[in-house]
Order: C-alpha cells, then structure tokens, then sequence
C-alpha cells in the first residue's frame, strides 16, 4: 500500500492503464515508440528463418485452427499460439532491442498482433499501447531491483508478461478492476530462468510472456478472477521474485515520469548478435574507413571493460548461434563481410577460411584501467560497461585506432529509417519474403502513427501459399 | 552435482524415469495407487460443475478443436487446453487429495488423461506413470523444502509440473536426454503465488501445471532444447525458487526410496471442504451415532490445535465457496445433514435457517494446550497439527465428547472403495453424468491394474451430445 495514495501496485497501474487518454502521450514518446515498432516487426519476421522455427511451426500444427497470423510463413493459429510463436520468433537472432533487463518491445508488439482480430485498429493506437506495455513493464523492474535477474530469473520472460497485458488493456480499453485480475494473472503464471540461456527455452521466454497477456485478456474477460493485490501482497510478486531491496510502491510514482519509451529508451541492435560485441564491431567499421582490410591487417587488438567478455564465451565458435557470442568472430566478420546482417551469423558463415585467418590474429582482453577510469561502470550491463577500443596494426606498419563509447542504436547513438530499412529488407530476405511486401510494410510502418489500421503491417508480412 | 555419484539432480531424475521397469514398482504401491487414481478422477469430474466451469468451457470454446475429452461435458480440446481444464477442474471443490505440500494427483491424472490419444494404454501402465510422477514431485518437494512455500509460492503451480511431466515421460518412455530437455522446459516455465488462493487461479494452478507438462513432452519430441541442468544450476530452479536450506543433490538418493505414494502417501478427501474441518466434521458425525441431534444440542464446543483454525476465516460464510473455509459452518453441516457432499458446500446451502441456528450455538477456537502436549506440532500443516475435541451439550444436560487425531482419509485412516464409490456418485450427480456411466467408470477404476485400455474409463465419463 503507497503511504501517499492509499492504494496498492497493482490498483496503481490499472489506474493509470485505464485513464490513459490519447492526448496524454507527448509526440516524442509516439515518434520513439514508431521506430521500435518498426525494429520490432522485423525482428519478429526474421525469426520465421532461425533455428527455433522448424519445432515451433511443428508444435502449432499439432494444434490446428485459429486466424492469427504467424510472421514469415503461411501459418495461422489461435491468438495465444500465434503469441507464444510469433514472440519466440522476436527473440530467435538476439536481434530485437534492449531496455535493460529486458527485451520488450518484440513480446509487447507480438502479443498486441494477436489482439488485431475482428477490427480494425488504428496505427496510432497501437503505438499507444505499445507505449503503455513498455513503461509498465519498465516500471515494475525498476521497483523489483537487480536482486530479481541476481536470484536467476530471466526478466524478458518474468517481467514482460506484465508489459504485454498492460499494453492489450490498453487497446482494449479494459476496465480498472479488470486490469487488477489481469494482472494478477499474470504474476500467478510468471517463470523463467537465466540457466536457459543459450538453448531454445531463451527466445521461447519472450513467446511464452506474449503468450501470457493473451491469455489474461481472455480469462478477465470471460470473467476469471486472480489476487487484485497480486503484486504487493504478502504472498505476491514481489516478495517471491524479488529481494529485500524491492519495493512496489515505487511503482505509482514512477509511471508516465519521465516515459520509459524517451528515457531510458531503447537501443535497437545494428547487428543480430551479443550487445557486448557491438561497439568493437562499430569500430572495425570505422577502421574500415581508414583503409583496414583483411589482406593489410597483422593484428588487431580489442580492450574492452572488465567483465564486457563475459557472455562472449565463444573464441572459436562453429555453429551461428556460437558465433553471435564470440568477439573474436564479431570483430573478425566485420571486417570481412561488406555488410554485416544475418546471414553474417549463420553456420555456414563460420566456416568462411578468411574468417577464421583474421580471428587467428585478433587478442582480445578486458582493460582493468577502464574500471578505475569509471568505477560505476561495473553495474551497467555487459554492452555497456566502459569503451571498446581497438587497434589495428596493418603490415605496413600502419596503427589505425577506434574507440567507441556508445554502441550503435542506442538511443543517444540512434538508428535512423534508412538504417532500419536496411534491417527489415535483411529479416525479409532472410525468410524469402518478397522484397516488395517487405517494402510495403516498411513504408507503412513509418507511417504509422496515421495508419488508419495496422492490420495492412501484418497483411504485407505474411506469405501466401 | 552429486558428490556420490557424479551426476547433477537433473539428470538423476531422467536416469530414474527411463530405467524404470514395470517390475520395479512393489504390489503396494500399485494398489495405493489405484485408489488415489480413482479418487482424483471423480474430483475431475466434480469440477465440471463449479464456479470456474463456465469460464474454462468459454475459454475453450474460443480455441474450438482437438480430440482429447473434457470431464463431466461433451466439450473435447487440444491436449494442451484439456489438460489446462481438467486440471483446473480437479481442483475446483477443493475436494482433490493432499500429499503436502502439494495436491499432486489430480494434476498427474490430468496429465496423462492428455497423452492417451491414438492408442491403447493399460490401465498398469497408466498406474506406474502415476506413481513415477509423485515420486519425482515428491523428492523435487523434500529437496527444495519449506522456504519454497515459505517465499510466496504456491507447491502446487510450481512443482506439479514436475510431477506431471515425469509421469507422461515414463508413459511415452521418453530417453533420460529428453526427460532433461523437458524438466528444463517446465523449471523455466514455473509460477504460481500463494496470494492467489481464494480466487479462480487457485484451482487454474492446477491446470497450469498439467498443461506445462503436456506442452514439455510435444515440444521435447519435436526438438525442442531447455537447459538440461535447470534444477541444480546456478541460475536454475533451486536457486530461484528456494532458500537457503535447498538441496538439489538430496533428491537421487530418495527416489524410490520409499515410494511417496506409500510413505507418506495420499490423504484422499471425505469431504468437499479445507481439510483443516476435517476432524471436527468426524467427530461430530461419531456424536451423532451417540444421539447428539440438531434439535436437541444446546451447544457444540471444538476445540483445534494452536493455528488450526488459520485457513477457516469465514465463521458466517454467505457463499459455497466461503463455506468450505468455515468451522462453524462445517460442524453444524455435519450435524444437520445426513449426507456430507458437494451440495453441503453449495451456495444455497449456506442459507438454510437449521444450520444457521447451530452455528449460533458453536464456540470454536484453539486449544494452547495441544501445543504443549506436541511441541512438534506447529509444524505440520492446519489439517494435522494436534487433534479436534468436539463437546457437545445436549439440552437433556448429557455431555457428549470425541476426539479426532487423524483425519478421514489419511492413509493411516483411510478411505475404502466403498466411500470412493459414494464420492464417485456424488461427484457424477453434481455434474448430471448420468449415475450407470460413474458406476461403470468406477468399475474400471477398482480394476485397474488389469484393464486392457484405460480409454475406457474416460469414456464412461464424459457427457454425449
């Protein structure tokens, strides 16, 4: 219970979903909120392509019916299977976005796509919920502290259940009572564990919290009850997810203040592979520029910050899913490949012989020194800690030297549309989309926000048979 | 990893499950389990009749298709979605057995009621996958110990899945890499709070937890991969979900030994109510064989162990549902009525003036001084803590007394086929199955262990259109 409204974390945020007006949503957050979308959507097709795809289409044609559709394919299903896919699919590359901990946007925009039936919804409210889903969710993880992802849990799949139901109470204008039920719901069917990282239960966590909201929004309206306090109670979210450092009623005051979607904002990832080989995959396209390439490079050297190797657990990968946690690869096929996208990532691309000659003369290290340089730098997330700086020497004795302190897509490095373009054109052709369909939805996605419905995205981003 | 054998928890548990023979399981615990079987089914069947039946039938009907029948309707649904119902049926009148700290066979029963399409199955076999899933349930319970429920969790959401997961293994003989695969999938997908009792999510768990186990097996058998380490990693389910005092490495050397399904075995229901009025209500059935009748008692006193009388937080309940949560009302309805049943704990019962007259003659409350005859006794659950004394004065002045220590139903008092069949009626009247198809489901069920295709129980218990 907030010592200053009198009502608990749960009554909160139902409150503020359902008295949201579209007039409360600044420009900025919507013009934000656009681009995301955008990444989102191409995210999502992308994974139709990986290697999680082949089971998943299986699973759902086990369960025949249904009129969602499923990004990338010819497939429909039910709204909570098309969820649990279409958001496993978001997840599959490791190239939807970041808002540390977790990687909503993809789960959120995933779930509102099953809820686009029977209507039509307009692009700007769908920007709005979207809007909403992300500040929920980023609120809840602020009030539930580091202490949740320390105790093991995967806050993708923990958290962003939470994030994706408030965005489809939104759109679905439900009421106060509704979204606390809802809520609890939510909290009451909430898993995920860090020790799946690596294996197909990852993007599969960011299916199942999509999957999760669908669901809520089904039972609360047919009229299933849960803990309308189900966050706060004694027995609730918070007590059993979190430490003793989390505290729920730093929820009410946080929402809307600033907007998660501007502040933190996101960082929408330049390259399909690990945040912490980004900003050294930056500075070799830098190099580049200064006449690096792989027939003139003796070494090259990557310093990043104590720690920033971390996830990077891969010296030699040989398999795609390897290689997107490898510096030694990234730095390597970046200064290889022309462009680096997905297939830059796949199996057979880690087996490129002028690959594996440059990763044989790449050293990288963590620098202690950029610790004492930024001594907070070691709470920040592994693509974010410090600097990549890297030296190449090339063999005529030539020293070409970047340092890049921001990776590229974060919000104060941003994307821009033609950067995006490049990303959807790279998911559609990664699955065989048709390169005009994926044009089509590209051009309408940066229209969204006047879109008059957004069910004219998903019709270009589906195949037919 | 287990100092002994060199093994982790998880793969302990997959060797267990897929070295099993039929052989391995004793005489005994067959024939417990038989009992438990049929005790759960009509507890499945009873729920078609609840308050959250019309919500999981809608919800089902929006997802229309599948083979696999719902109890007690004429409704059939996708494994996944019949498991979620059934389950959340089983344990809808709070009528389903207790091996605490979970309600597990209900959910095992489920389950496997899922994954009998397409094929015979023997009612043995049927009998050996539900004791193969307690077991696992049951060791998994032990290990994590009680700072799991401690923490906010509610057992039966969060380890059911194990149990029934590890019985749809044995069924389907899924190899030891597999059943790794799968414990990875339930223990990333686990949830389930404590604050949700008293609300429809409640029985939903239950649900849940089936389901879980169901979507484990389709998505292991096609590929799928989770963590094959996920309870004892270092950022798995033990570290996740417990405490300090959890212990992943204990749970290879107690697997079969005993058999939970003997030791400690099942307490199977009398009564449709919290098995904390259990004792109380059979006292005062053993007075009434003494003479003590609603018209002539001038006042019943009962007394109940220190924190007995916790969960009973409704002395004048206004619903079925708060009515099962009464002391007051559980004693003047074992008076009143000649027969304790489901529609003892019906909204329209709770009205009646006779019982509500006893009440007002009832004085419940807690005894400190069974706490000091049984210093061990706070730490058993409500419903066997100490022991009920129920006195009840009659208005001639002769003082009637009995003291219960064991519930009905405990395995060390257990119910017999014959009350199983009486619960079995009771369960089919409350759902109109018609009473010759619950004999002939209850036929089979007593002869189980030789019946050539366990399909033929479900048959007898589902309606026909």
């Amino acid at each position: 219970m907030n010592e200053r409204t009198g009502i608990g974390a749960t009554a909160a945020i139902a409150r503020f979903v359902s008295t949201l007006r579209s007039e409360d949503f600044p420009r900025e957050a919507v013009e934000r909120a656009k681009m995301i979308v955008a990444d989102s959507f191409a995210c999502i097709l992308s994974g139709a392509g990986s290697e999680v795809a082949p089971t998943m289409l299986a699973y759902i044609d086990e369960a025949p019916g249904g009129a969602v559709p499923i990004l990338g394919t010819t497939r429909r299903a039910t709204p909570q299977l098309a969820a649990l896919v279409n958001g496993t699919f978001a997840a599959a590359l490791d190239y939807d976005d970041l808002m540390t901990p977790v990687h909503p946007s993809a789960v959120v925009v995933t779930a509102l796509c099953s809820e686009l039936g029977g209507g039509t919804v307009s692009g700007k409210r769908f920007l709005e919920a979207y809007i909403v889903g992300i500040e929920v969710g980023a609120k809840i993880a602020s009030a539930i502290g580091r202490g949740h992802s320390g105790r093991g849990f995967h806050a993708t799949a923990t958290l962003c259940g939470f994030s994706s139901f408030a965005a489809i109470a939104y759109l679905k204008a439900l009421s106060a009572t509704q979204i606390e039920h809802g809520l609890g719901i939510v909290a009451t069917n909430s898993g995920g564990l860090l020790c799946s990282l690596g294996t197909m239960a990852k993007p599969f966590h960011s299916g199942l919290a999509a999957r999760l909201a669908v669901d809520a929004e089904a039972l609360t309206r047919l009229g299933f009850t849960a803990s309308p306090v189900a966050l706060e109670a004694e027995r609730g979210f918070f007590a059993a997810y979190g430490d003793e450092n989390s505290d729920a009623n730093l929820i009410e005051a946080s929402l809307g203040r600033p907007w998660a979607v501007i502040d933190p904002g996101a960082t929408l990832k330049r390259f399909p592979s690990c945040i912490a080989g980004h900003r050294a995959m930056a500075a070799v396209l830098d190099l580049k520029k200064l006449g690096a390439t792989a027939g003139n490079v003796e070494n090259i050297e990557v310093a990043v910050a104590p720690g920033a190797l971390q996830p990077l657990m891969y010296p030699k990968p040989e398999t795609g899913l390897q290689s997107k946690f490898s510096m030694q690869y990234a730095v390597a096929a970046a200064l290889v490949d022309d462009r680096v996208g997905i297939v830059t990532f796949e199996t057979d691309a880690t087996q490129r012989e002028a690959v594996k000659d440059v990763m044989s003369r790449i050293h990288a290290w963590e620098d202690p020194q950029q610790a004492v340089e930024d001594p907070v730098s070691a709470n920040l997330s592994w693509g974010y800690r410090g600097y990549a700086r890297v030296t190449a020497t090339l063999k005529d004795g030539r020293v070409l030297r970047q340092r890049i302190d921001v990776p590229p897509g974060h919000p104060s490095n941003p994307l821009d549309w033609s950067d995006l373009g490049d990303k959807m054109r790279d998911c559609a052709a990664s699955v065989g989309l048709p390169p005009e369909k994926a044009a089509l939805a590209f051009e309408a996605l940066r229209e969204l926000d006047t879109l008059p419905d957004v069910n004219a995205v998903i019709d270009h981003l589906v195949k037919v048979e």
